[in-house]
C-alpha cells in the first residue's frame, strides 16, 4: 500500500492531473471515478490506482477483477486514504482512478475514412469551456459524428473536467489537434471533398435547410468571441440557428449539438 | 464610498449570493458584470454597487448613466476595491453588480396563455448542474419556448452561476416554481391540453417524429438519476432522442435544446 504523498507514482498523478504539459509529454491522462474507470478500454490502461479498503466490498473487489481481466499485466495499486483524497481532482473522489493511454488518431480515423463512414466532422476553434468540449465529445457519439479537430488553442480534452464530462465518449469518438485550423480545413474540402460550414452571423439559410448527407463538418467558435475571421474564411458555406428574443448566440455545445443531430436526423431519414 | 465589509449593505449582498435561502426570503437576487447588469429591465432593478474608479473611465460613466436613466430612483453606490472584491462570485470581478428584483410570473406566462402563443413548456425535474439550467433558460429563449416549469428540488434558478449562463435570459423567459410537478403536470393536461412528453428510455418513437405544432411540453429529469417514475408517469407519451454508440444518455441541457429546437422547426415550417 502507498502511504505517502511523497511516492512518486502519486506525484506524477498529481501533476498529471493538474499540468496538460506533462500529459503531453508522457501521453497519458488520468480518469477518476467506478464507471468512468471502467469505460477504459483494457488496452488503454496503464495503471490503476485505489484507495484502502476499496476491496473489501464485494463490488470493489469484482471491479478490481474486472481490471484484472481486461488489463492482466498492468500495476494495480492500494493507496491510503489520506494519500487517495488528497490526489483527486474531485471534491468527492470515487475510490479509483486509472492512468491511461493517450489514443493516437489520424485525420483518416476523424473523417470518417478509416470506418467506411460518411464525413461527419467537428472543427473546434479555441473553445475554452471543459464542460462544453465534453458535451460535444459526448453527443458526437450520440449524433454518429465520424470525429473532431481542435486547434491548439481550444482547451485540453485531456484535463479532468472534460473527461468526466465526456461520459466514456472520449475512448470511442476520433479526435486529433492540429497546429494550422485553416490549413486541415483547406484539406478537407480539397482534398476530401468535404464541405464546411460555419455557423455565422452572416449566414442566411438556416441549419435545417442545408443537404448534410454528403460529406459535412461544421466549425464551432470560441464561447466569448465566435470563430476568427480567418477561420470562417476558409468554410464552404455559413448557415445560421435562427433565433427568437433578443438572444444573441447559444452557448457552443448546444449549437454544436443541433447541428450534429440535424446531421443524423437527414442520414437516418 | 464603502470602505468596509462590515458595512449593512455589503453583507447583504454577500449573503444573497451565497444563500438560496435569502433570496427567496427577500426576493432579490444578484447579477454580476458590464454585459449581464446592462440586460436587467429597468423596473427589476433595486440597486447597483461599481468599483471605486469604475467612473473614472468614459465607458463606466456612460454606462452608469444608462442605469440612471433606465432606473432614476435607485441606490448606486460607489465600493472601495478590496470590498467589491471580497463580495464577487467571480473570479475576475467585472467591477459592478446589482441587486435585482425577481420577477413573479404565473402558469398562464408560462404557458403562453398571457402572450397568446401556443404552449411550448420545459418541465425539469429536480436538475441539479447550474450551467445546465442556465443553459436550458438561454436556449429556451432562442428557441421560443414560452416559460419553464421546476419542482423545488431544481437548483435554484437566482444563483449567480445560473443568473451568469442565462446570458440575460433569465429576465426574458417567463419561470415558475412549483411544490407539486406531478399535479402541474395534469392541470397541463387536462385544463390546458398541453401534450406533456418525457424523454424516456422506454420511448420507441424518435422526438422528431411527432407533432410539436400543438400546445407541447417536454420533461426533463435530473443529470444523473432521469425523471421519476412517479413524474414520468404523468406524462402523454414517451419519446426517444436516438443515439448512436455505447451512449447511455445525452447531457440534460443538450437533450432539452434539441426538443426545443425541433418544435421551433416544425413551428417555422
Amino acid at each position: 500500500m502507498i502511504t505517502s504523498t511523497n511516492n512518486n507514482q502519486i506525484k506524477n498523478i498529481t501533476s498529471l492531473i493538474k499540468k496538460a504539459r506533462e500529459r503531453k509529454a508522457q501521453r497519458l491522462f488520468v480518469v477518476e471515478g467506478i464507471r468512468a474507470v471502467a469505460e477504459v478500454p483494457g488496452d488503454l490502461l496503464s495503471a490503476v490506482y485505489y484507495v484502502e479498503g476499496f476491496t473489501s466490498s464485494a463490488e470493489g473487489e469484482q471491479f478490481i477483477s474486472d481490471v484484472v481481466a481486461k488489463a492482466p499485466d498492468i500495476a494495480i495499486e492500494e493507496v491510503a486514504k489520506s494519500v487517495f483524497n488528497s490526489m483527486s481532482d474531485t471534491v468527492t473522489p470515487q475510490g479509483v482512478l486509472a492512468l491511461v493511454k493517450m489514443q493516437e488518431f489520424t485525420l483518416q480515423d476523424v473523417i470518417g475514412q478509416s470506418s467506411n463512414q460518411v464525413a461527419h466532422v467537428m472543427i473546434l476553434e479555441s473553445l475554452q469551456d471543459p464542460g462544453n468540449m465534453g458535451t460535444i465529445i459526448r453527443t458526437a457519439e450520440g449524433a454518429g459524428a465520424t470525429g473532431i479537430i481542435m486547434n491548439n488553442t481550444t482547451v485540453d480534452i485531456y484535463s479532468p473536467k472534460v473527461v468526466r464530462s465526456t461520459m466514456g465518449s472520449i475512448f470511442r469518438v476520433p479526435h486529433i489537434v492540429v497546429t494550422d485550423l485553416c490549413q486541415t480545413i483547406d484539406e478537407l474540402k480539397s482534398e476530401f471533398g468535404i464541405n464546411v460550414y460555419a455557423a455565422h452571423l452572416k449566414g442566411e439559410k438556416s441549419y435545417d435547410e442545408f443537404d448534410f448527407t454528403s460529406p459535412t463538418a461544421f466549425m464551432i467558435g470560441n464561447e466569448g468571441n465566435g470563430l476568427s475571421d480567418e477561420a470562417a474564411g476558409h468554410a464552404t458555406s455559413y448557415l445560421k440557428i435562427p433565433m427568437e428574443g433578443q438572444l444573441e448566440s447559444l452557448n457552443a455545445s448546444v449549437a454544436a449539438s443541433l447541428l450534429m443531430y440535424e446531421t443524423h436526423r437527414q442520414r437516418r431519414t
